[in-house]
């Protein structure tokens, strides 16, 4: 049993819903627009190098990556692109933004038991009125307190947030599929954090090393949380 | 004096520093990009009800801005535009996210003096990143408890904040430069409201009546309001 805990937050993008995949499948119809330049895995290269040359600048979320790969065409092409395509990559993107929600596995079991036990808050990067939306297409907003929207989530972003949860380290309990993300800058601020793996995970949130923290749990489904958190 | 307020929030472009300039200013520079299609006023009406189809999507702030000039581009030009004109869009808009900030009149008197005597949050609409870079840059950041990100500013976003800053309305006091966005909701859900006229406005913020509550406060320059909040 985790004793002691007072705020619970939830990463949202493949914790709570499917979002990975419908970026990479994003991206492999925008390469396939780009074929006549480069090969696909050339141009998937160019997208990521784009897109992290614009992170400090636009932060997470499908407008920044809309911006992208308009700017990764205009490189690719060398500025000869058919303004079809941008076209194309506007639609993408918004096609994105109108995605349906499809919930994980376990989630709305495990929401429904904490609800009331714990303050449960959704602690997400991204722009706010994706988020907001997809919360509540979700049908799960009703379990939360509020939505925290981050920057960013380094040591520095977590400091922030628990200062505006008035909210101890000891107390926080992050649950996420990224080590980098949610689980990491979390362990390090003396805060609880339990990662639940997803298939697919961004090249960005990626690490290569292992995690031994008294404080950390890793679980294959988000319901195995349940017996540590409710006696 | 205004008794019994916990939180004071402050509204951030056009109230602490400057923002509507920036976005006129790109404006201008983009209706000339197009001027061998159609006049700066039609090509600026054009930009406006792109922005206004997109706001639901998109949200507010620069990066949804950015990708309504593109649309723009594309309709405008019909689809035969320069790939160069993609290309000083998405400068332009870089320029906006890397501006300088300037801070307006009174601001840093007002949050000295209040500060410590109330809880003081920055409640905004646009994207996080953007927004926390100009609080940083600014050198206010110490003032504030945090800034709150909202996807819009209605009397439902309101209540959202009002439940995530556990605040009841009486409690709460509003100060910005939009009678539409600052002051309207705040005063439907029984808050203050103080008004700071800015000498621009953008047409989307604008109204077309006078507001009469107990509540409202309007005054030509923030310093004004120290009186009604500190004996």
């Amino acid at each position: 049993m985790i004793t002691d805990i007072k705020v619970i937050a939830f990463d949202a993008d493949d914790t709570l819903w499917v979002n990975e995949p419908y970026f990479q499948e994003t991206e492999a119809r925008f390469c396939s627009l780009l074929e006549d330049y480069l090969p696909h895995h050339t141009v998937s290269q160019e997208l990521f190098k784009t897109e992290m040359a614009n992170l400090s600048l636009y932060g997470y979320g499908i407008k920044g990556f809309m911006l992208s790969m308009i700017e990764t065409v205009l490189q690719v092409s060398e500025n000869t692109a058919n303004p079809e395509i941008f076209h194309r990559v506007l639609e993408y993107g918004k096609e994105m933004l109108n995605k349906d929600i499809e919930l994980l596995d376990g989630v709305e079991e495990v929401l429904k038991a904490l609800f009331g036990k714990y303050r449960l808050v959704v602690a997400t990067k991204g722009d706010i009125l994706d988020q907001e939306r997809k919360l509540k297409k979700s049908g799960l907003e009703h379990y939360f307190h509020h939505i925290e929207i981050m920057s960013d989530k380094k040591e520095k972003d977590y400091l922030k947030l628990l200062k505006h949860l008035d909210c101890r380290p000891e107390s926080f309990l992050m649950l996420g599929n990224s080590l980098k993300s949610d689980v990491l800058p979390v362990l390090a601020l003396g805060g609880h954090a339990v990662h639940i793996p997803y298939h697919t995970t961004w090249v960005h949130e990626q690490i290569d090393h292992t995690i031994e923290d008294p404080r950390f749990y890793q679980f294959n489904s988000m319901a195995d949380i349940l017996p540590h958190l409710i006696s």
